[in-house]
């Protein structure tokens, strides 16, 4: 298996040192990854947390393998200037970019397993001219993707998609369509075929409205919108239950009768995954050509330099993106 | 401690099997209750399912303490029809209503401790001209209530109170106010010192939008509804944090930091109280003269009259209505 590629992110952030700890965790037992990172600001940033993690450059991924055991792989992407924790720098945005480019090309062209990148800070990067509403956008624009991209967060406890995202409430529920749903849908049944071997995935489609509206006396979106998008996926030979109502479907039980959650707004899906399991959550991002995984936080400038943050997404989503890969291959 | 009055609920539901089964599991501990109900249909589901629960009447609720560690203690409330499980009945709305009556002024004039309500079927009593859109604004016309009433949820990790509660999505949108926030948060901050006996008690306040609107990015609710309404109740003295991410606030570190979740809409804080605890949450109505408490479910039609209904919250309820009766004595 090649070496997975992970990103930079934001170098004012805690991506560095969960890099660092990452390396500490999987060093011995995989998978196997390599940076695109400053190699002299991971150093440095080692030294600062007093973490054992010796750096070495290579110049090209597949050294990364033989590397890994003894040192953290980093193909070089060097900054501007020195980070300072906390505070984002427009100077070294071409550096954050030009790390998710490089690592994205080299994905595309089969020279690493898959793509894990650590989080960035998009309005440091729209100084710099960065166009991209965020990480999914630009992966798919840079791969060619077609279709549609969705966000998937997947824990142990449980899997979720939210069909809108990052818009407020208001406009979320304006953009909640029948197509929309039913889009969003395929991308998922097909990902969890092909990159979560799941033969017939069962998906739960989340009502909007308490109660699942109630027969219509509290809202009526099931009627109108989401029981359409049920029966054309059934039509095409999906398995999907629903429209729930929310409250009651996270439950221990109920998660045992469904592969994922089809939640209707952001917080529908984030509240039970992050309330059952903070740590442990990945996001992927499902429909690219490239598997591709991330942390479900934040850059974390308040914590940023400190050594308190926590590298258990990241592993996981290095995890997970090794598994996806395996089965794609 | 005087006893609690246990309503009937509607009798084709689950409330007669739960209230056989709560006497059960409370006859040796307490506390002592008396349910205001049909003598004959408890005694024969108590037959039907096979339960060792006797049955007794009594004219007054005094008389329910001695009776109640041998036989579960009974206000005769007739019911006109036999009730069929699973199939509300309009002819037996106005013994449903009022066994409410009767134990909400047996309340009032000091005669029970508190009110436990089992579950209604509203559709079922608007036939038989009842007026009211739920138990608690009943409740609180027969009281004389003045002020707001306050809908809490209360497992043992959480206490939630909505701001808007059984309104669609949309209008609970449109509902949401400052004035709203703040005449809710003022009866929640005034029963945790009554009822719950927390001299400080902390509130956190929930945002609206994902990541609590991002500065705008996502929503500006939090700037214009939400701190505003903070910003009031820290000058009358309150301990308000917040705006919070939604989708964060509910991890065990940060329940920690907090007494109540005040949230915005119906499904922002069941979704995490019942996927943390699907069976202990209790309903608490604060603000009302009188101590009122119900499950945290509804008539369950669906399994009423198989035996598979689980007590749990019904003797949550009866045992927080207790503790709340014996701090306001």
């Amino acid at each position: 298996m090649k070496p997975i590629a992970l990103t930079m992110g934001d170098p004012a952030g805690i991506g560095g040192e969960l890099t660092l700890r990452a390396w500490i965790a999987l060093r011995g037992r995989g998978p196997c990854f390599v940076a695109l990172d400053d190699p002299g600001r991971l150093a440095a940033l080692a030294t600062h947390l007093r973490l054992e993690a010796p750096v070495r450059d290579v110049q090209q991924p597949d050294q990364a393998t033989s590397v890994f055991p003894d040192a953290l792989p980093v193909l070089p992407v060097r900054l501007a200037n020195s980070p300072c924790p906390g505070t984002p720098d427009a100077a070294n945005a071409p550096a954050v970019i030009g790390s998710i480019e490089r690592a994205t090309l080299l994905a595309a062209r089969g020279k690493v397993a898959a793509v894990v990148t650590n989080p960035i800070n998009k309005a440091a990067l729209y100084h710099a001219g960065f166009s991209y509403p965020g990480h999914t956008e630009f992966l798919a624009a840079l791969t060619g993707a077609t279709g549609k991209q969705v966000m998937m967060l997947a824990s142990p406890e449980l899997r979720v998609v939210p069909v809108t995202v990052h818009a407020s409430l208001r406009n979320s529920l304006a953009m909640l369509s029948t197509e929309l749903i039913l889009s969003t849908a395929r991308t998922v049944a097909a990902a969890l075929r092909a990159d979560f071997g799941i033969a017939r995935p069962r998906l739960a489609m989340a009502g909007l409205n308490p109660h699942a509206g109630e027969q219509g006396a509290l809202g009526d979106e099931e009627t109108t919108i989401i029981a359409p998008a049920i029966a054309a996926l059934r039509a095409e030979g999906e398995g999907v239950s629903g429209p729930w109502p929310p409250d009651t479907m996270f439950t221990a039980t109920a998660r045992g009768r469904y592969d994922v959650a089809i939640c209707m707004y952001h917080d529908q899906g984030l509240i039970p995954l992050k309330t059952l399991d903070m740590n442990h959550g990945v996001n992927v991002t499902l429909g690219l050509p490239i598997v591709r995984t991330s942390p479900d936080h934040g850059t974390a400038f308040d914590i940023a330099g400190t050594g308190r943050a926590d590298p258990s997404s990241l592993i996981a989503a290095l995890e997970l993106a090794a598994e996806i890969a395996a089965r794609r291959r």
